[in-house]
């Protein structure tokens, strides 16, 4: 099967510590030139597409709001989709993205959670926990347990979708990667089947396990989180689909001699 | 096999809504009047003995504080008994039953968590997190989905207790009814066996199958947040031991019958 399309991940394929990798600019470039699709799909849940965009600006990139597919974009995508007004337990910084459905003096009939940090209080959750009783589906951006922070690893998103899915005994509706129904959103945008679309990532798991699962080809590069073995998961189980090179200028190479 | 101790729930038991119910003070007068020994045991998460014991003074009961087991006495006691420095996430007016625990400068090697509503924060949250990857035990009173309030249902602890299982990957001891540790406890105290003890209760899970589960009998009453048809539970499984009955007079009316 020939590759059409292909997903990039964001940090650690593309740039880390905001500067682009070595000939990550230029993998880019030779896609374009192959005329290939080109998508970026990122769980980043703490920035708005306007914010990652610019930031991406500033390192040579030039991406185009349609190509980023982002969880909280995804949710909002469905809750435009769906016709739901959402209550919103997320951080300031992501409130933006949402601005446009959050109806004054609507009820709300969705809850959608990010990964909200200090900003997740009780006052907050125990109206969502009320909704949620009420029918409303919870939408979340990730089930992540925990991040490293400077002084330790900190409580993520996961925890407190678990707390509501026990309160409330529903499950949440997971966006971002690895939910096969991401990757289908962005596979969808390019107007090519599953399996002519490439994802490359630096996770093991979320980024490459998840596409494959998808439905997808997937590319783990030995850049950003990656560590030594990570290739071992995906070798033992996808060995047909799922292969892993050095680095996103190997996975172009690879992806060429496929198209 | 002859009953030699009685424990008694509170509320809905002995009294509701701050006045004794009929024939509840006669009934522990008569209980005391055959030489049985009597305990008192409650899940209320958000009250000191102190004040349990003043309030029920008022009512007429007369009640010492080693008669009386809570959750978070039982707490209270494991972490004497364990030699552990709490790290405490309760409500307010809980924190005096563990004022002689919390030493100043002492890392605390376990994490207790109580029904504490709004207090409930992240920052709370967090450092108990990264305790209990450090290996702490997580010792819960209990792990409720939600309580009623006036204006509707309201998370309680178990959301919490189930959040932070969830990110450290572990699983929380949990005190209180229907735990049989719990009970266990409070029949030790009275130097019998749990075979010759009963326990009294309105709620037919927690109170009544939870004592049977743990080895004691059990006596269910129609007063409290009894329901019609609760009994049915207790029949179907437990014919043997369990019994309902349409108060405390008429439960300890039995109780002097198989003494």
């Amino acid at each position: 099967m020939s590759i059409k399309a292909v997903l990039f991940d964001l940090s650690g394929v593309l740039y880390t510590d905001d500067t682009a990798l070595p000939g990550a600019l230029e993998a880019l470039q030779r896609i374009n030139n192959e005329g290939l699709h080109i998508r970026y799909v990122t769980n980043t849940t703490r920035s708005t597409r306007t914010s990652i965009i610019s930031k991406l600006t500033k390192m040579g990139f030039h991406i185009d709001t349609e190509e980023l597919f982002t969880a909280p974009s995804a949710i909002h995508d469905y809750l435009i989709q769906k016709k739901l007004s959402p209550y919103l337990i997320i951080h300031p910084d992501l409130e933006e993205e949402f601005a446009d459905l959050v109806a004054a003096n609507q009820h709300p009939d969705a809850v959608v959670m990010g990964d909200a940090g200090k900003y997740f209080t009780y006052e907050k959750l125990n109206p969502a926990f009320r909704y949620l009783i009420e029918g409303a589906p919870l939408l979340v951006m990730g089930i992540n347990r925990y991040f490293k922070e400077a002084d330790g690893l900190s409580l993520d998103i996961g925890p407190f979708v678990k707390g509501l899915e026990y309160a409330a005994e529903i499950k949440a509706i997971v966006f971002g990667k690895p939910a096969a129904t991401f990757f289908h959103a962005a596979v969808k945008s390019t107007g090519y089947p599953p399996e002519e679309t490439v994802m490359i990532g630096d996770d093991v798991q979320s980024d490459v396990i998840g596409a494959l699962d998808a439905g997808l080809q997937g590319i783990l590069v030995r850049t950003g989180k990656y560590r030594a073995g990570d290739e071992k998961q995906l070798i033992n189980q996808y060995a047909i689909n799922g292969h892993c090179v050095d680095d996103v200028s190997a996975a172009v190479d690879w992806i060429i001699d496929h198209k």
